[in-house]
């Protein structure tokens, strides 16, 4: 593995320059001052280099732009593959087809991580069991529960005082235990209406499954996952569960990502009047003869949590490929896509493992943490141009947008993949 | 699981609403117009309610501030869990003991699933012995992988053309094919300086292995990786393998992720002036007494790949404390461990198990793919500034920047977990 290896006759060919790595030549030729690399006699093989400053420059800067210009050519050609000798190419073409069964692995890799999430999730059936019966007080809380999380608690928070022990856990458990956690995650408590909010304080429980399991023929055994909120009687809707479905495709993307492939959601039985996803507009109309007018009541879709069990179907390659849709159409039903994959992803990743941690808001500390607050910028320039037009605004605009700072420490704690091998 | 559940007699208690919740509220108040919401007579409990457009100008523009104040509202005690009579905060307690045994399985599920990727690195090896003996030429590609290989690069561009059949493969290998792949990772690509890419076409290798195997017995079974890279004799050092080790913490965050704890890299024995990550500055020194001059040669850091090996230390916990780091060097260190730390990453989940795609260039493509291009904006009206100072300049920047529309069809296929389990 680790013996001396020359690599043939043909390792000291030069080889022409790939011509699919333009990166670390392009910011300069993008106007960044090219770099004072002293030019000494001992080494002056540093043509090309870019020190560190300006590679953070670029980083946070011209990245971006780089990297949209590069986009340009990816897919194309690169004349350096291209160039190499037939002989060569055959080894190249060799490697492709090992890929092939690299890939197949990791398709199989993928498939046994996911059987891994589904037995976690077996084995933390009975603490989901447990909050349940707390939850909804059919079993309050032990003195050893509450000992075990009084201990966390202190642990979290040193001023965190001690309840008094001479009282009992109350039989009517947590009130709107759910729609508190709901409301406490970011994305989907924006989504929560006050008219939902009364209709989801019938929301007693909400469970992972994965499709494994599934008792529907169709979807049994494919890859995804069926999220279920369970509802006590409520005067909004008939359905005492609300199920989302999401199946992924079945085979894993290039970097072994599953992709999702639909979503599927519950019918809502709604009450009369009670449909929260549905608004009524009184109009006016007239009558073209007798000229009179009169009230009509029109119904129009409304804002709701409730939407998510509607969700937006991906249009089909074909109706893409007949250009049925406008690009600014496919972007909106994309960015909807992308909003439900990414509620129904934290839902399971984060919200239904965490849920008190949500309930009490001890979660939003990490969620914030966890963004990336480079991701966002406080755009203060725009405010400013309200007092401010003289012509220097064009360099105070060119300067970088001012930085947030972190708030966690740099003392280790780097994250490893965000969005790694999840909880189940 | 699914049978009817009441939630007790408190469960109908209007509970004060959570303070930790504003969300749905804020972004009316931070001067967006009030959406008009038909006020009729059906359904007027729709006070609070944003309509969909305005969520998503919320989304793109305002969230990252909304999220700025939360954050500020973060850790305060929730005055709605305060208010709950003491017997509901004696469940709320059980649930937080509850959930510290969610976490140990939580994380039990994660050192397994590290497992599993080392399970499958395992069933890799076989696959990764051959590519290297194709790509050191000790063993050329075989008929059977080449056939393999044109096929799936047939089925991958349509016009790709066949090679000749009658030629044998190289028994050359591919040289340089480290060195192209590294140079097409738009990370480590960036890092590669001229000097650097003579010294990497000796790269002959690179590769995994898990600390659970590793032969340090401080290291051994600690969860974390190793990369490997072997090197055939050169002009630069006397290593044969240059590793990187990165090691991560025994507990997993909050969310369930593995954080590092940190990173060791080999000392790269040097030949002599050959040090590619030391420059040297020819400097005029005068002697005080003869007031002669002459030259000194003075070492100074150089920008390099190979200061991969020398990787930045996060500082304690402690020295943090004492304040020994001024704001801006931490911000500096922590920006260089994550830069470390996604490098790491990059090679262990992408270039290590796709190098025949980075060598081809055709990796590039995907990771453009799933670069979340919403991150970027072309920043155009810094441009325009040049041109333009008119008065309208507030309200044309206060407009939402222009948004690089996405390359990809909306037709199914969303990423589920961009970072999730990923290829061993």
């Amino acid at each position: 593995m680790s013996s001396n290896l020359n690599i043939g006759p043909g390792g000291d060919v030069t080889a022409p320059t790939p011509q699919n790595t333009p990166l670390n030549q392009a910011p300069i030729s993008l106007g960044l001052s090219r770099p004072t690399v002293p030019d000494i006699e001992e080494d002056n093989e540093d043509d090309g280099e870019v020190n560190e400053g300006d590679l953070n420059e670029i980083k946070a800067h011209l990245l971006p732009m780089v990297q949209g210009k590069l986009a340009g050519l990816v897919g194309r050609s690169s004349g350096y593959i291209e160039s190499l000798p037939v002989e060569v190419k055959h080894n190249v073409q060799g490697l492709v087809g090992i890929q092939t069964k690299q890939n197949e692995l990791q398709n199989k890799y993928k498939l046994e991580c996911l059987e891994l999430e589904r037995k976690y999730l077996g084995l933390a059936q009975p603490l989901y069991e447990r909050r349940k019966a707390i939850i909804n007080g059919s079993k309050p809380a032990t003195k050893e529960e509450v000992e075990l999380g009084e201990e966390a608690s202190l642990k979290d928070d040193e001023e965190y005082e001690a309840l008094p022990k001479d009282v009992e856990a109350s039989s009517t458990g947590i009130p709107e235990f759910w729609l508190t956690a709901l409301r406490n995650h970011i994305g989907i408590g924006e989504l929560i209406t006050d008219r939902d909010a009364e209709a989801l304080k019938s929301l007693v429980d909400i469970r992972i499954q994965y499709l494994a399991d599934d008792t529907d023929e169709e979807l049994k055994g494919k890859p995804g996952f069926k999220i279920l909120f369970t509802f006590s009687p409520n005067d909004y809707f008939e359905n005492e569960v609300l199920t989302k479905t999401y199946v992924y495709q079945s085979q894993v993307s290039f970097t072994g990502d599953f992709l999702y492939d639909r979503a599927i959601g519950t019918e809502i039985k709604w009450k009369e009047d009670k449909d929260l996803t549905t608004e009524f507009e009184i109009k006016k109309q007239r009558n073209k003869t007798t000229n009179r007018t009169r009230l009509v009541r029109k119904a129009k879709p409304a804002d709701s949590f409730f939407n998510f069990f509607t969700p937006p179907v991906p249009p089909s390659e074909e109706s893409i490929e007949a250009g049925d849709y406008e690009d600014e159409e496919l972007e909106e039903i994309e960015d909807k896509l992308e909003m439900d994959y990414q509620i129904g992803e934290d839902l399971k990743e984060k919200v239904v493992p965490h849920a008190i941690d949500y309930f009490t808001g001890k979660a939003l500390e990490y969620d914030f943490d966890e963004e990336d607050e480079d991701d966002y910028e406080l755009d203060e320039d725009d405010d400013e141009h309200d007092h401010d037009h003289d012509d220097d605004d064009s360099e105070s605009d060119a300067a970088p947008a001012p930085r947030r700072g972190k708030k966690g420490g740099a003392a280790g704690g780097q994250q490893v993949n965000p969005e790694d091998c999840k909880q189940q």
